[in-house]
């Protein structure tokens, strides 16, 4: 398995490495509006990177947590009204203050509102934008200025004509909830640490790939997997990722 | 231990086993509103089976996500205004499109308001009624055509007199939460694939049970059973339900 | 790593311990009203040492709930308003009842709203006051009847000019999520069966010290971290307690 681009080729590895790296060294914290079956491992996942998360969804205080944050995740699984209301004025607040922010359009291909939300938000220019297969038929309403990332067996990065498709990973993944809802986290705080975003997409995603993998070898199940995606998580750093992966 | 059964003597292991076998190969969706600390393990629960869960409780988009699913389950656990409002338009949009539905009445024993919401939505007949010992008085007010599980040390099934009584399982799944409640949906992804009820349902729980009790030989916790669980479950296949069960 | 306090030296292990032991053969039910991201881990902590827990927040049924508890875990993470609704009516009712109650005011430093709550609901004089460093400015405006525990590398407990500092504990739990707020929990639920509450407070925080300890000294990362310290802390009894802590 291998990264597939030509541009991350002339990067190199190690470019990627220290985006990681920042991350770690940083003391960063990401604002996440995410469902509540993605809460916990949301916040796990960014802990493993040493990342503070904060998950307030409350319109009343939304502001403040996200003015206090260095990127935000806004993502539409189990939507309801509270965070309805928390989003737009998140949003505002992150483009108020050039904050990157990420968008996930959590089952958009299910219903009709979750779609028109999901559209509405693209037109106010998402830093990254990340769907899996089913939510992917957004992409093509995404501004030139977004970041396009599709997951799935292999992941696609697609950001003003340069182009990333890594294929790390592990099945078993998709038998574990909302490690594709932390994923976006985890791009949310390579964005808070490095300005070009589709270096920090890739690296979220190399990394993230990576550590599945290797957590993958030692798994009997989605149980033991689970637990040892942490753990490979909080292993991975800028000299891991350079010794694991390849780039062609 | 053993099943002990009269029906289930004569409908045979391999019955039981291709239910089983017939979830992991399918490709169902179970829309499951539970309580949100039931959340992520209902999901990681029904994704260790390879069945997709959808959890969604906005009111306004309720109807879409049963109307694309293949069963629910409607658990009343931290019952809150939403879910409230929600659950009578799933369990609606369930009937009128005849999928199969489970009501779990988690702590109606605690509460007169969760008592009264469980015996308006008993009226409308689920599929498979499901309590533990402290919720099992409401049974007698199931109809006729309501599958009655009670689950405890050894779990009941009774349904238009056919009987079952499963005394697989382990003590240690009462200290890892909602493991109940992931119960639950279990035998909502059983019914979506069997139109047996008793089937079914005494397949779910035959499943869970053996699951629970292999991961308890290797547990040195509830930490360690929870993770050891998972891995159990997504390795429960017909073949080893019938090798490792007994019907009497 | 010792606990260091002159009372405690005087109380002597065993008392501590013995309040460990009277919380696992006890059958109290400790009711928490917390955030969703705190929930799964805050039920599980208190279920491994064999308490029941509760976690609804329906305004309409807090008051059953909180009346049928024996003590009350107030949390502010992730507040939101049914959260906010619920509060007033579940202190009243533990106040009315002589119940203890235990207030956490999670970010309570990065917003205004939070801010301005933890402070009305102080007070109303919480039996414990439990903040971590950066919550810790509010601790002076806690009233002399309360327990003030400021958690950190050491954590610190006062009341009535007693004092204790316990240097148990790993680094590594500040890479899982809720671990603090689950802590606010053990010691609701040291409440329930301890009438002296800085005996209280500072036997689940030595307990819970000593089992994070523990889990650390086999984990490979906060994935295998989370999973030992499940198995810790429900093998954490007395003797266990006796034989493992120092006081000095």
């Amino acid at each position: 398995m291998a990264v597939e681009s030509e541009v991350l080729v002339n990067v190199g590895l190690s470019r990627l490495g220290r985006v990681i790296d920042a991350v770690r060294a940083s003391t960063v914290r990401i604002h996440c509006i995410t469902s509540l079956v993605a809460a916990e491992r949301t916040a796990n996942t960014l802990l493993a990177f040493r990342v503070r998360p904060s998950l307030t969804i409350n319109a009343e205080e939304i502001q403040q947590f996200t003015r206090a944050s260095d990127a935000l995740l806004v993502n539409l699984g189990m939507l309801d009204p509270m965070r309805r209301a928390a989003i737009p004025l998140a949003v505002d607040e992150a483009r108020n203050n050039r904050k990157p922010w990420v968008l996930d359009p959590v089952f958009a291909n299910v219903s009709a509102t979750r779609r028109s939300i999901a559209m509405t938000l693209l037109g106010l220019s998402p830093t990254v934008f990340k769907a899996n297969r089913s939510e992917s038929f957004l992409i093509d309403s995404a501004p030139a200025n977004t970041v396009r990332v599709v997951t799935g067996a292999v992941d696609f990065i697609e950001y003003s004509g340069k182009k990333a498709s890594i294929a790390y990973g592990a099945p078993v993944t998709a038998q574990v909830t909302a490690t594709g809802c932390a994923l976006g986290a985890v791009i949310a705080a390579c964005l808070a640490v490095e300005p070009d975003p589709f270096l920090a997409a890739s690296a979220a995603l190399l990394a993230y790939g990576l550590a599945a993998q290797k957590a993958a070898h030692t798994a009997t199940g989605p149980g033991s997997f689970s637990v040892a995606f942490y753990d490979a998580l909080a292993a991975m750093d800028g000299k891991t990722l350079e010794k694991d992966a390849v780039i062609r």
